[in-house]
């Protein structure tokens, strides 16, 4: 049912989604439009694209579902000019990685019968450095892919059957669908995804400043520090939108784990580090 | 030169270094000891050692070289025992985590003339997880292994060609060799080794008493979080004793980044955030 989509942001994310849904069969048309015409031109011919849009509202207009795939506060301002030109017939979605500023804005601008339908979207998938060249057709494959749909929303019955087709899309692209509140999803990436990157950037600069001059001994640290320093090489272009729209939530994550970095500290010779390790060890269990 | 070995301690690293020189191409003999049998019989099992020691000192004085591969502690009391029964014609040598106190005790026990030579030794390899069946000939491929000799110790010619020969089996199996001063040694591992692990096992334990007992939401995290967390596994007996032998310079290092996580928290909306990216980003160039 769905045949014509565009994709505004052709970086990693988007690119991804146009190979992924080629991969799963989709036939219809795929406008691409970015910021900067080169990310365009590359995932154009790659073939996640079929054609690029000079404006991103005209392709908009001649879409069924747009999908923004760009930085929090660019689909912000997107959905501004959005919600002024289309109407019931067109479904937006996002792939934002923070969902309580979007949805809000999603319930303000779109989501009655007269006007366009917006689902909330964030596939939890990417790579620690962006652009259309590493576009991925299997990026989504075994993913979750959560929605922040809210249930009292009133939407026309054909932007209904676009969030229907758009899910199945998801789903053929290999992810796994997760719904959940806003608020709770923001709370829940702040422990599974943001906590992670954002240590791994303390722990990557702390150790740039203490052996980053030597980098015989960079090499000593092995597989593990490899791993456990990869998510250091992520740009703040990437975060600085995440850190900005869900501050509160990730504050209180690092505090947390100051926390337990102290009580470790103060416990390396006592039963209570074996108490941490074996709590640990449950998180791993199989 | 070296064509009789002993392995005290056939866990991960002592049935892959078995592995290792096999594969490299040592036809000498290679006995095995190990505190529980099954151990002993896994590695036999997997050709890591052609026989099993009813006893561990007359295993060692029928080698020339004798591994010591077992935690720190039980390192420190074999090398007790063992500077009692060899003499100048052996090499000891080890693969603890930790050298200060293994060096000194190599300084008291071992190292004259008259007495075996011991070359504190640490492959910075290893798995998440321990034991025999997990021994793998690769393990030390690119790794490196250090050494903290003492230039000022007096041996034997003969106990200084099975050094030499040790090295260059070390160097057959692919590690590259780097010698450091044991304090040097302590505190560099603290910052790219120990640090790391304590890190995931305090990120570990805290996630699971967030999410742990939703196994959908562990998944939201995908590659990132699983990298993150995989050192979570480890097991707090293959840790304990680096914590008490190393205590001092893993405090330094998780209270430095106890510090920059704090900073971190302080800065979500300021351009420190940018600094501490691109600090990290430096960590990772290639």
């Amino acid at each position: 049912m769905i045949e014509r989509i565009s994709i505004l942001g052709t970086g990693l994310l988007g690119t991804s989604v146009g190979l992924a849904m080629r991969a799963a069969g989709f036939h219809g048309s795929v406008t691409g439009w970015n910021r900067s015409p080169e990310g365009a031109q590359s995932a154009l011919a790659m073939g996640a694209i079929d054609s690029i849009a000079a404006d991103p509202l005209q392709a908009a207009l001649s879409s069924q579902v747009v999908l923004l795939a760009m930085p929090i506060y660019a689909t912000l301002d997107s959905m501004e000019k959005l919600a002024g030109v289309l109407g019931p017939d067109h479904l937006v979605t996002d792939v934002g990685s923070t969902k309580a500023q979007i949805t809000a804005a999603a319930g303000h601008l779109f989501n009655t019968p007269e006007r366009a339908a917006f689902l909330p979207g964030h596939p939890m998938a990417g790579k620690e450095r962006g652009g259309a060249a590493l576009g991925d057709a299997n990026l989504f494959r075994g993913a979750v892919w959560l929605f922040t749909d809210d249930p009292a929303w009133q939407r026309s019955p054909h932007s209904l059957e676009l969030i229907k087709g758009w899910r199945e899309w998801v789903a053929a692209m290999g992810s796994k669908i997760l719904d959940l509140a806003p608020a709770r999803h923001d709370e829940l990436v702040a422990w599974v995804s943001h906590l992670p990157q954002f240590v791994a950037t303390a722990l990557s600069a702390l150790l740039e400043e203490e052996v980053g001059d030597a980098p015989e001994l960079k090499d000593v640290g092995g597989r593990a520090l490899r791993e456990m320093t990869r998510l250091g090489a992520s740009p703040y272009s990437m975060w600085r939108d995440i850190a900005l729209t869900n501050t509160e939530a990730v504050q209180a994550t690092l505090l947390a784990l100051e926390q337990r970095l102290a009580h470790m500290r103060e416990n390396l010779r006592t039963s209570e580090l074996r108490d941490e390790f074996k709590q640990a060890n449950l998180f791993r269990r199989e």
